[in-house]
């Protein structure tokens, strides 16, 4: 599975943060989550996945357990399973972010 | 886990291609490839471990099942598990790649 580029999927809306899911299986998702300004995902936690944010586009503020820090085009974080999580679009621009979570939170693997 | 800019981890050895480990557990593993013009990740497979390819910097030749796709920055591909799969940097230029594979195909869950 090929994409040439991201940037012909991201998309916006007005009402909520978009995902797109570039792929996925029930060993892990990819997904993109564009968030416009005043936009978030709220801190919420997964038992047993682990989550990657990479900054694509913008900027935001990433909570990871107790902390917040604000990342860039470059930066990245990794919440580790059971770790409180989230990402709130707190600038003026548009935010890209290509999130990885493994396994996937509810697609089952088929021996389980 | 927080990475200010993954620049400033990135590194290049005329030898072989740089592994740069971002993140692992045995759910997944973030890593940067940093390849020099001419160097490669011979094609290989992984029985039950998907792996995502995400182009940061450059430009290079991504390997998937029978196919083969230039890919420059923002694009990426996906190899299954169970799908051969390389990439070679066949540009003049550096190339760095985020790769991301769940589950890890090395650590072992603790229950199993």
């Amino acid at each position: 599975m090929f994409i040439e580029d991201y940037r012909r999927l991201a998309r916006f809306d007005e009402g909520k943060m978009q995902k797109i899911t570039l792929f996925e299986s029930h060993r892990m998702f990819a997904d993109l989550y564009c968030l416009l300004p005043g936009q978030e995902q709220r801190a919420h936690s997964h038992h047993d996945n682990d989550k990657l944010y990479f900054v694509l586009e913008g900027e935001g503020t990433f909570l990871v357990g107790a902390s917040e820090t604000r990342l860039g085009v470059g930066g990245c974080c990794v919440a580790p399973a059971g770790e409180p999580h989230g990402v709130r679009n707190d600038s003026d621009g548009q935010l890209v972010v290509l999130v990885t979570m493994a396994p996937h939170p509810s697609i089952h693997s088929p021996g389980s």
